[in-house]
């Protein structure tokens, strides 16, 4: 499952356009008026957390590499510069040969985050960070607000596997990496084919209504998809009356049916009488998988109906309420000429209202309490507390222009499950309420 | 700006695995079964509309024709299918030479629509209908979401143009599919570079707070960008403090200046300030452009303020509290073979709860009153009244597999300004409310 192994299944020949235009526009003014190669550091933060939210899931790092790997100018992206007059004929010259060179350190994909959290750095000359800002954040906060409903559903569900079915809900592209996001966020499986093919996700999935509907009765579909699946398939029961596509399901298939999908009603009640009705057709090993608009809420609210797993749809894909977070990419510290040895003079905007933000380049550390579990976010901009040193979050992605950790998406799962547990108890509790640990600036 | 015409910024081989796995699995059952080839009739639309909106916009069937066209199983994916076991040889076999031949008829882009309008119906033998399903809910259900915001917004804001700049707060793709449906909304422009060059509309965009910041100070960032991108640039005023930003903005730019920009603050008062100080400093004709975490209903508030465009970002991507549709893809007809003579049979589901459907191939016409303003939308599986004969509103878009309704985007976008104008004036209050016409079936 390593993703520098596969092909994509859609050829993505530059990320380049996925730019603001005023990303194009600073560069050629700064190019003109010598301060484009001024050493700058970008960060990468969200002020706050979606309202009630207690801890945001950083999620889409893998792919910011490789979107920052592929960013470059080819010839048909500089011919349309041209023709529509974007920029001048310097700053064509200059993208044409770009490709980034500085540093990137940020936390690792599937660790958790809170406001202030210096999620991203990005460091270099002002020229070849700021044009990185605007595919950076549609990855960030895309990914990231998809993980954060993910990992509060697979907390609801205990143990219960979820199976990400929300492709036909959103933008074809986005709904492959919504379910690698889910994955990342807990979702044992998804629907989506391109997720498979490019993430190497496992994919499920056996029958709509629209096949029952296709043949002439009910018991024609049942056999139909038991002669070609065979019977540890999932029968889809409620295309009709679902008392008698249960008794169907289990003479068509056997008491070795796989499993029954229930998609309407009230879940709670029909799942009871459906694991009623199976174990008396000695069906005892036959799963009931629901799938009807669920959420984090309505999971929990099954935790204790007899059912083995959820599909998720809908809910997952709009990040259950929450479709995007708030990640800005801010200048907070910049030399005055490209001299490494120039000093780095922090810088942050100070107008009206909430917008402000904190200069200088930040380093991040999550304070263990004496059980080990996270006290606080501590962010800080001067030498790091001895006792902080073991804690630090962010590591080195790029160095130099080169991507340093590619990981299997598994490594990203694995360390959400662990840094979600490493939180106090309250952060998975589904009421409204404060981040789970403040954050601390030294 | 014909869609045909330019190059795709993401070349996509095929789009057949944009393709949740049942509709892979159900093909393999259905052609084992011999039921795959039964001529079906699948039809596309929403059982409500988001709870308080009043109309719903058709958007991204320019983008269901393209992906209809590239909807094919190359080797690579034929390869994938095979190692994962996800269907068997015979279906392979089947799925390499798939092209889909059938017939799809719909409300053309930019249309209005209404809980139960038949917004897309796909005819063909169940096997090539089926697997389309997917691929054309994801792009109606997402590209009709951001239209509909649009919509609104673009209704909000009188004759001001609209920005559409929230790539950065969804998916990069998405992001390209929203700058589409916002300009199919009534949205004049993009900050999206891709939507540029994959789509033709017009891009715009000039600096942000980094490019200030980058300065020394304000004056030197007015300086560097007057000095490249012309007087007629757009200066940021709110970096640090904004009255005195304008003046500086003006002396560095004369009062020939642009325009400027606001970013935060209470809009409404710093818009009425920044306008009397430009007037006092001459620059009667340097325009104000607000950007802040607008929706339709700051946009709204802003009628009476000195604000000359509108620069809207996550709540358009997002839908403004709706990010998908619910629209869904149902057999509603299917015959008992494949020959062309046998009968259509009505198919629905009819289980528990609202999620019913009606059965049978639908005409739909939306009935004038008698000053030509819209009454009622008027669905039917019978012959259409006479009247009515000229007021259907599905036109045919691909005949035996060949794309026939090809468009540029603008007439989607003159189409959605006349279809929105024929509707109830209050069709475009914001408040919440019902429908603005009830849905009729004869």
């Amino acid at each position: 499952m390593n993703t520098a192994d596969l092909g994509l299944p859609v050829d993505v020949p530059s990320t380049a356009l996925f730019t603001d235009q005023y990303e194009l526009t600073m560069l050629q003014a700064a190019l003109r008026a010598g301060t484009a190669d001024r050493r700058s550091v970008f960060e990468v933060f969200t002020r706050r957390l979606p309202s009630g939210r207690r801890y945001g899931v950083v999620a889409g790092t893998g792919r910011v590499l490789d979107a920052v790997e592929n960013f470059r100018f080819d010839a048909d992206v500089i011919a349309f510069l041209r023709e529509q007059k974007i920029v001048d004929e310097p700053t064509l010259a200059w993208l044409a040969s770009y490709r980034f060179n500085g540093d990137i350190w940020g936390y690792p994909e599937g660790e958790v985050y809170f406001p202030g959290s210096p999620i991203l750095r990005v460091e270099g000359s002002f020229a070849e960070c700021v044009l990185l800002e605007t595919v950076i954040l549609s990855i960030l906060n895309h990914d990231s607000a998809i993980a954060a409903a993910a990992s509060r559903m697979s907390a609801s569900a205990g143990g219960r596997p979820l199976i990400e079915m929300g492709a036909r809900r959103t933008h074809e592209l986005s709904a492959v990496a919504s379910a690698r996001a889910a994955y990342v966020g807990g979702f044992a499986s998804t629907s989506d084919l391109a997720a498979g093919f490019r993430y190497g996700i496992p994919t499920v999935g056996t029958s709509a209504h629209a096949f029952t509907l296709l043949h002439d009765n009910e018991r024609d579909a049942f056999q139909a998809q038991v002669n070609s699946l065979g019977s540890g398939t999932t029968l889809l029961v409620d295309t009709y009356d679902v008392t008698e596509a249960v008794r169907t399901a289990v003479e068509v298939a056997g008491p070795e049916l796989g499993a029954v999908r229930i998609d309407s009603g009230d879940l709670l009640l029909v799942a009871h009488r459906v694991r009623q009705q199976l174990d008396a057709l000695g069906a005892t090993k036959t799963k009931i998988v629901v799938t009807s608009d669920l959420d984090e809420y309505a999971i929990a609210s099954l935790a204790a109906a007899p059912v083995d797993a959820y599909g998720v749809g809908t809910q997952l894909v709009t990040g259950s309420g929450h479709p995007t977070c708030s990640m800005v990419y801010k200048l907070v510290a910049r030399a005055q000429s490209a001299d490494p040895k120039a000093p780095l003079i922090p810088v942050a905007k100070k107008s009206m209202g909430a917008k402000s933000s904190r200069g200088g380049r930040k380093w991040a550390a999550r304070r263990p309490g004496p059980d080990g579990i996270a006290e606080a976010e501590v962010i800080g901009t001067g030498p790091v507390p001895s006792d902080l040193l073991d804690h630090q979050l962010q590591v080195e992605l790029v160095k130099s222009g080169q991507v340093v950790a590619r990981e299997p998406l598994d490594a990203a799962r694995d360390r959400h499950t662990a840094a979600r547990s490493a939180l106090p108890m309250s952060s998975v509790q589904l009421s409204r309420g404060e981040p789970v640990i403040p954050t601390e600036y030294v």
